[in-house]
């Protein structure tokens, strides 16, 4: 095709078929795309429905689900080089940008405008605006300030026939027609592609303090998570780690109790003055600071986690979200599946919304999985649905998580749902078996 | 049908035809059900979908589009009756309401647990819950806490033809399968009908301060309001007054200025006294108080305009939406619609999020719309369009839009909007020739 870059390089397919979840497609994909502009997005996918080819659209490949794995004769097609943030309108409140964008370029530059991207998931230094999109990606600071969904005013989305049409709009309300910009968030490519996106852009205050405060249990912790909430104290960010993941990342972190509560404000010193306080019920140790390297220091605790984990072995990063007064219940059932199943589970939690990550630590790299992670991450899921909660809080269905997304919503929703994907791909070429 | 009460007493259907928009439907309903249960919005379903008769679902009846307003042979779905607060988690930061309670009336038992429900629309002491999710409804403080869509977590929707799903989830966060609740939100009747919503409530602060700053004209006022956003400040409301609508409450107003900023912040007493120096500028006089009476007179300005404007005449409360730093450029080409016209018009804005109420005074309740008002209003459409802005910030199309929804959207969105309302009605009785 015209104008389109095209590569079937043995070793870049090879290493295309994955994304970071490690799931092995079947076969091996036919090429690699590296369109430039929309119209090359057009070109591909025109091309594609005419010879009912599969199309996998990939940014960096962050994907935890297989949500970005390409299987036998697919389509890559590798957004990375539509990487330009095209206009920061800071009077507006508005950035445009396309899908390659990595979200922590786009955060930095609105940065010099004195305003924030919000959304930062725990990739956001190597993700892409586009993958946030494609799976509604959350993040830390979300519980306060939104997930992707809350942060996308409008796309421009190529369809599967290579239609090119626009969502939403450029203004900071709206509700002409249905809100297809909302449909196409967290679709994960299966509805259309994204080739260009307007953000909204807040100005974000300082943090105010950070509080690390230790507790000798979970429910200790989580208690106090909920305590702020009921505290009407509004934290950026409020993240749980429990015991297995402080032995992990040192000892010494578990000494001070059993369970971590890292929680950062920016309300003012009053706000950081009460929340402190409320932390301390019930805390052994409690440490609050406004300086910045201390700072780091006590996210870099959080930080290390996920690597920390990786050195025990291969992780199965789990993804669910239970009503915010459920976690203790949710951290302490998890426990449990972790002695009965004896295989290794770390769990951090996002604690301001109720969103946790259970790491099983399933074997070691390039092993097969055993059997018993299999199951205990099902007897998470389970739990999650009789908790109230979701099988999936931010990273999407991808292919791990689809028998469990059909039990979640059942048949008659389910049944809309291939409806809606039967409408924008009737050819069924976009990502097929991800997501619904 | 068992158990649902019906009405089709003369003066309740004619009163039902209508909606606040005064739009006259063609004919009048068949009758009024009032259903108590999501089971018997079911069964009315099951028999309209049997027997292919429109349904109108209707709450408050305050839709300003003739999206609530019904015509020959239709039911009208009055869902009033279901008017229970279900239960308040406020552990969890969620509501679980019927679609019949009064907005307000969630807000204030919210405010029981230190906790809000944040959109509210003017029509917050009157209209429902439902209502404003049908129109995604918006209001004065959702530049900073989000609009009706940022704060409905999942819904219990009856299909067509009767069947009950529930989209979404009771938590904070979640991706699983596609955002169906977005879609509901703001679909006007048209693909379903909300018999529950689990509703997000958070913790507002108090406000700090209400500054009133007056300017010798509307560019001034909103280069103000500009300046605001550039100074990293996010006003709770920002509501701008025109010289027509000043006028229409009180001449000694507009003596002041031309132009009226009415600011709330909720940040501090610091971001107070930053937002009042950044607003002195080009003011022609500023005024900001703490005190709670006197805040009331403040914000008393506001809420009394559309009440003044109504007795000029007959208001057409129009609803567009531009890029925030556009606003300006708005009113002025509003002002010269007015002039072209020669049609009274009064604006006024919620500066914060750039969404404007042009209000055309056309004529005496009862007469005939003269022609020129019409001519305004598509001249107010198109102005919008050419900003770069949608011709509806938050109240819907209804039938009013319908012809300017269609240039907005564009052919290829337009066609992907009518599949998708053939999914969930594929006998179009869900409020048709509404919304799309």
């Amino acid at each position: 095709m015209s104008g389109v870059q095209w590569s079937t390089d043995a070793a870049l397919l090879a290493e295309r078929r994955f994304d970071r979840s490690g799931w092995e497609p079947a076969g091996t994909p036919a090429a690699v795309a590296f369109p430039r502009t929309a119209a090359q997005v057009q070109e591909v996918l025109r091309e594609a429905q005419a010879s009912r080819t599969p199309v996998v659209a990939r940014g960096a490949g962050t994907a935890l689900t297989g949500a970005s794995a390409a299987g036998a004769g697919a389509i890559v097609l590798d957004l990375s080089r539509m990487n330009r943030i095209v206009e920061i309108r800071p009077a507006d409140g508005v950035a445009v940008v396309q899908p390659g964008v990595i979200t922590a370029e786009l955060d930095r530059a609105a940065a010099g405008y004195g305003l924030s991207y919000a959304p930062d998931p725990a990739s956001v230094a190597i993700s892409t605006i586009g993958g946030n999109i494609a799976t509604n990606a959350g993040g830390l600071r979300c519980a306060k300030y939104g997930v992707t969904r809350d942060a996308v005013l409008g796309l421009d989305v190529v369809l599967a026939g290579g239609d090119l049409i626009s969502t939403g709009r450029a203004t900071l309300k709206g509700v002409a027609g249905y809100d297809l910009t909302a449909l196409f968030v967290g679709s994960e490519g299966t509805l259309g592609i994204v080739v260009g996106a307007t953000l909204r852009l807040r100005p974000l205050p300082d943090p105010s303090a950070t509080i690390a405060a230790s507790y000798p249990d979970v429910a200790a912790a989580a208690a106090a998570s909920v305590a702020l909430a009921e505290a009407r104290i509004r934290p950026v960010l409020a993240e749980l780690l429990d015991e297995a993941t402080l032995n992990a990342i040192d000892p010494a972190l578990r000494a001070a109790g059993a369970a971590l509560l890292i929680v950062q404000t920016d309300g003012g010193p009053d706000e950081a003055a009460h929340a402190a306080e409320v932390l301390a019920k019930g805390s052994t140790t409690l440490r609050s600071t406004t300086d910045p390297a201390e700072t780091a220091a006590l996210l870099a605790a959080r930080r290390q986690a996920l690597p920390a984990i990786e050195r025990l072995g291969r992780p199965l990063i789990e993804d669910i979200a239970v009503p915010r007064s459920r976690l203790a219940e949710a951290v302490r059932e998890i426990e449990a599946v972790a002695q009965r199943h004896q295989v290794p589970i770390c769990t951090l939690a996002h604690a301001g919304d109720g969103n946790l990550h259970p790491i099983i630590v399933a074997g070691r790299p390039g092993e097969p999985i055993p059997e018993a992670a299999h199951r205990a991450a099902d007897e998470i899921f389970a739990l999650a649905l009789r908790l109230g909660g979701t099988v999936t809080g931010e990273h999407g269905v991808g292919v791990l998580k689809r028998a469990w997304l059909e039990r979640e919503l059942g048949p008659a929703s389910l049944s809309l749902h291939r409806q809606i994907k039967a409408v924008f791909d009737p050819y069924g070429i976009l990502n097929p078996g991800k997501g619904i």
